[in-house]
Parts: structure tokens; C-alpha cells; sequence
């Protein structure tokens, strides 16, 4: 059965993702509709992209994803049908997919289907529903859709890869409080060559010198970091809300010092 | 697959959906099941009505409605499948239905079937359940009821429709602070013969003298009007919050004025 | 098609209960999955424990009951799975089962399959997940776990059974404000001798001296007593919220004393 997912900022307060998936099931009621996140903030494309990276390797081959977060006027823009690491990504051409894009996507559309609407308020329904269908049931982008050599970049703070240092971003606070960074198990190890560390943020007495691998490494209420399963640093509470006790929040600085011991 | 619908004011901090879709999915595991909105204020038919309103068009044929929102004691009314515009509807017989209605129904009658339990405290799940698994699979109305010749009716204030205007209301406010009226584009049509005129609301300066195709119409954080797909007007800001900006709140008045230039 | 069921402390504003979809649906497509609830309370099995009793019965023979709420380290405890009157219950080994243990499970094992991680974060991906498919495919527990013999077992409050009272408590208020108690129709039908009742809590002039059979028993607005579907005394007012008008609370004592007449 064909998965089609959704991440948007629709909420579950009104209709409209009713609307969306009834759309989706009158043309196709074969598939599976999971709802990955409809409760994105507003216009937060970053956010958006985050919560696809955490996932996107969990979904299977020809999982089609659509993306309901605008960045501004969604119904100016062009909208992408993208073919990415053996998945469908649509989403509108305002910079998302350059913030999840580590490669060249293999097919680049612009969506150019007739429209049974003479206005484009709700593009997730009358756009990407009716392109998802299409794709689910085995059909191509192209057919759908005009080649583009191009989209939109948009760039978010990367890292700093210091001589001794790494430092990041907290970009993410889940509901239990822990921070997750922008800052990945492949930096790190790029970075440390074996030497030893201290994880910073804040004040300078709350270090962290290692990296554990289950939240009870720590005693309870104590401080830790792990990368999480999508492989992003997390600092995190054993049974506790980092984010509120440290005072981590999305934006916040994290400082890895390497030395030598 | 059937497609069986959900809206009630159960919300999603309990368990009583989880029973009724174990019940559902008891008697018929080929099927889908999808909340339309579960958050519905108690008690407000008239919500609920305009929730199912705006999504009705998009669900295909036969697909069948649950409607779990009371005006009064729901253990103590008739319930009542409806065959309306090749869908069906089980709803409590308190004027949900007439809400809803634009003709007359194709079929109507009171469901009868026997209850498991000796007490009726969620019909949702021991009545209608049973009954929308009956229709998924092909059944009809006649079976588990019995014909009846009228439904109960309420009326909701309707829109006056002058020579040379229209006073409508908000009935809809959505979560990005859009007002829904209760104009539709029908009784725009009628009116206006041609003529120009001017949306006004609140206050004598706030007027919109055209309809929009797409919220980028409007420059950013201006106002304007359209046709929701439903065909209902709304009041938005293009990427602003309509209802907190102008106080556009459920209940406030509306008027169209339609004049020769 | 096979049914999987969730219950856990997830939320849904983050993207884990879609990661752990996503694994499910990675393995196979044609199955149930149901949201019973996502929003206990975190570390409280008690809760949990509650929420799967009330709905248990209303699941076909075979469902999977997925159990994601730790009452401390959830990674450094035993996860077990379980076959208990014909349907299977993954949770970690920390009293969860005792708590709706009725009987001796028919068959009971410490999970041990081999992860694909080498860190265990989030059992209900890692671990149930994928224990969950090989169940749905009509695996058997043996393959994937290692025989039991015990498990933890945690002890609730339970009423005190008096020669003339019955003295219980509030275990559970739900989104109505009705207040659910663990005083069941046994109790009451055991204790009760056919003689009069009456129920009592906080202040002795609030008595109820009857068990209703549907809300509208009572009048409009006046307090009632019924046992809901899963057997459970319930204090509830008539269109009402019982719990801020009565002051019901989770933990309140709840007393039904006989009398003859």
C-alpha cells in the first residue's frame, strides 16, 4: 500500500485537513495517510525541514511526503515535485528543500497541473493531493510536471568547525524538553580525532564530557548528551525537562571544546 | 475501501474514540477511517453542521458521516440514517440535519437496531458504529430502521439578502484567524447584478470593494475577501490574523452594499 | 487486516509517534494502526493501565496493544511481550501488566530481539515496532522473546469492601469532567445484598442514592451515578461537567454505604 505523509502547520482545530484527505481517499483508498507533524509553526520552513530529516530514513522507498508550510505567499510561488534518495518530497520552491538537500535531487519539477479550481487558496489539496495520487499509483513526475535546473536556496546557521571546537545551534525542543542541536555525530567525529571534550552551553559549570548511548547513563534528574537516532546531538534530563532546567532553548549556543588530555 | 467520517466533540484526550474505532475496526478491518474534527465545541450543531458543510463535496459517494455532537440529552432522542446526495448521514435527531440541508433527503429513517448493552450512553459507538459498519459493507438503511416522514428542524439566522444589500454573519473562525461567513458566492451573484460594492464590517473604514482569487492578492497584512472552496465568503489577511487584527469575531455582522458607480 | 494500538506519553506535537509509523508501515502496509491515546500523562502506567482496561474489550482477538509510558528508565528495564486473553500487550516490565492483570497471562516473554541500533532511546520504535510486525504476520512470542516465568508487579489502591460500604476512589476524570471510579458493578452487585445505597462524596448533603442508565436519568444540570461500558462507577452531572461542580478530582474518596431500609 502506497504511503503518502503530511507535514503542515493545518492543526487538527479545523477542517481542512479533512478536506485534504478526502480528496486524497476519493481518488485513491488504497494508501496510507500518516500525519507526520500538522502542528509546524506558522511560516517555519526550518522547523518543517527538521522534522522531515528526523524521519525521512524511517519511511520506505516511494514514500511520498508533502509539505504544507509556507514561507510566505504559498499561492505565488512555484511548487516542486521532487525525486530524492528514492522518495517524493512536494513542496513549494521557498528554500525547504535546500535545507534537507545534502545531494542533487534525481527529478526536478515544477507542478503544472490544470487545477479543477480557478484559485489557488489550499495548494495541499487542490496541487499536491491530486500529484501525490498520481505518483502513488505509479505514475512520474514529469508527467505531471515541467523540468527545472533550479530551486529556491535558502541557508540556516551551519556549525562553526573550529581547530578545537564545534560550535552549534539548539534547533529543536521536543515536548519532553530535550534540545536537539544542528550539530552531527559525523562532526564530531570529524572533529574530535580521538581527543577528549566538554559539551558547554550557558554557563560554564554545566559541562558534559561524554556522549551517552541510553538516557539512564546518567543518574536521574542528571544532565546528558546522545545523538539522537536521525544522528543529531541532544542534550537531555534523565526523566527530566532539560529545556526548562537548563534553560535550552531553540536558538540557544552549544560549545564542544576538544583537548588533549 | 468504505470510507467512514468522524465529527464529534470527543477531543483526543480520552479514550472513547479509541473504543469506537475498536469497534469499527471489529466488525470491518477494510475500511477508513478519518476524523473530519473531534474538537467541535459541545453541544454546537451548528458548528458541527458547517464543519461537514465544508468538506461534504470532497468525500466520494457513499461515503458515511458519524455525527457525535448532542444539543441536548443524546440518550434521549431518535437517531436518525439519512441517504443524502449519495452519502449517508447518522447524526442525532436534534436539527443537525436540517442544518445541513439543502433539498430533501432520499432516505430518512430512525435507527433501530437492538444494542448489545442495556444502556445508552454513547450512541457513537453502540448504535452508530454498528449501523456505518452495516452501510460500508454494502447494506441499507430499510434494515436497521424505520422509515420516517420528517426530521427535526432548526433554523440558524440566515443572511438578509436587501435590494442593495446583504447582512450576513461570521459563523467560522479558523486557526490562522480567518472569518467564514455565512454569504455565499450564490447570493453574491444574485445581488450584486453587476453593480460595484463594498464589504464592510465593525467599522465604516474597514472596507474591502473587491473579491480576491488568492490571499496573495492583498499586499502582506492586508485584508481581503474570497470565496472559500466551499463557497462561503471569508474576511482573511493575507499572512495576518484576521480575527484578533480586526475583530472579526463568531457572530459579528457583515454587511455587503452593492451601489451604481 | 492485523491491528496495532498505541498508548503512550508521545504527544503529538514532535514527529516520534511518525518515526514509529513509519517503521511499522516500512515492514508492512496492510495493517491498522490506532491512536487509543498519546497524551498520558508522563512516567503514570496507572493511567495507561486504565486506559487500555476500558478499551481492551472492545478489540478483536489478535490486536497488539503497544504500551509507550516508563514509570522510570525505560531503557535499562526488561521489555516484555504478552498473550492475554487472545491478544498480545508489548510494555516494559514495570508493573504496567500487573495493574490490568486479571488473570495469568497465556503466555509471557522478556523481549530480546536483536536492534538495530546500538542504543536503545526509544523502545516503541526499536523494539516493539518491529516485535509488533512479526506478531501481525502471525509470529508467534517465542521467536522473539525469551520464556517468563514473573513479572514486576505494582499494586493500585484498591476499594475497601466494608460489610455495609464500599470505599473507592476517583481514578480517572475525563475531557466532560466525568469522574470515573475503580468501584466496579461487581462490587456493587456483591456488597449490595439488594439493599438500599447510598453514594456519598466530600460533603454528606451530595448523595446519590441510585444507578442510572443514561446521562438524561438525571435532570438538566443534576448529578447521577452509572457504571460506563467497561464497568467502572462513574459520577457525572446531566449535561454538566461534574468535576469542577462537584469537585471530583483524580484520588477523591468516593463512599456507597447499604442500609436496609
Amino acid at each position: 500500500m502506497p504511503i503518502i505523509t503530511l507535514i503542515s502547520d493545518l492543526g487538527n482545530r479545523d477542517f481542512y485537513l479533512a478536506s485534504l484527505k478526502a480528496k486524497i481517499f476519493s481518488q485513491l483508498s488504497d494508501v496510507q495517510v500518516i500525519d507526520i507533524h500538522n502542528h509546524v509553526d506558522p511560516f517555519n520552513i526550518a522547523q518543517a525541514a527538521f522534522v522531515l530529516q528526523n524521519v525521512f530514513n524511517d519511511f520506505p522507498k516511494d514514500t511520498i511526503h508533502m509539505i504544507g508550510v509556507a514561507s510566505g505567499s504559498v499561492d505565488e510561488l512555484p511548487h516542486l515535485g521532487i525525486r530524492y534518495r528514492n522518495q517524493y518530497i512536494l513542496a513549494p520552491d521557498n528554500g525547504f528543500f535546500s535545507l534537507i538537500a545534502e545531494q542533487q535531487p534525481d527529478t526536478l519539477v515544477e507542478l503544472t497541473q490544470k487545477l479543477d479550481t480557478d484559485q489557488l487558496t489550499f495548494p495541499l489539496r487542490d496541487l499536491y493531493a491530486p500529484a501525490a495520487c498520481h505518483l502513488a499509483r505509479g505514475g512520474t513526475l514529469e508527467v505531471i510536471g515541467r523540468r527545472l535546473e533550479t530551486f529556491e536556496r535558502r541557508t540556516l546557521m551551519q556549525p562553526v568547525l573550529g581547530q578545537d571546537y564545534i560550535r552549534g545551534t539548539v534547533v529543536y525542543v521536543d515536548s519532553y524538553g530535550n534540545a536537539i542541536t544542528n550539530i552531527t555525530r559525523e562532526m564530531m567525529q570529524t572533529q574530535s580525532r580521538g581527543r577528549e571534550f566538554m559539551i558547554g552551553f550557558r554557563e560554564a559549570d554545566y559541562g558534559i564530557e561524554s556522549i551517552s548511548k541510553r538516557y539512564s547513563d546518567a543518574g536521574e534528574g542528571d544532565r546528558l548528551a546522545l545523538f539522537n537516532s536521525a544522528g543529531y546531538l541532544e542534550i537531555a534530563l534523565n526523566q527530566g525537562h532539560a529545556s526548562n532546567l537548563l534553560g535550552l532553548k531553540t536558538g540557544e549556543m552549544i560549545i564542544i571544546e576538544f583537548y588533549d588530555h
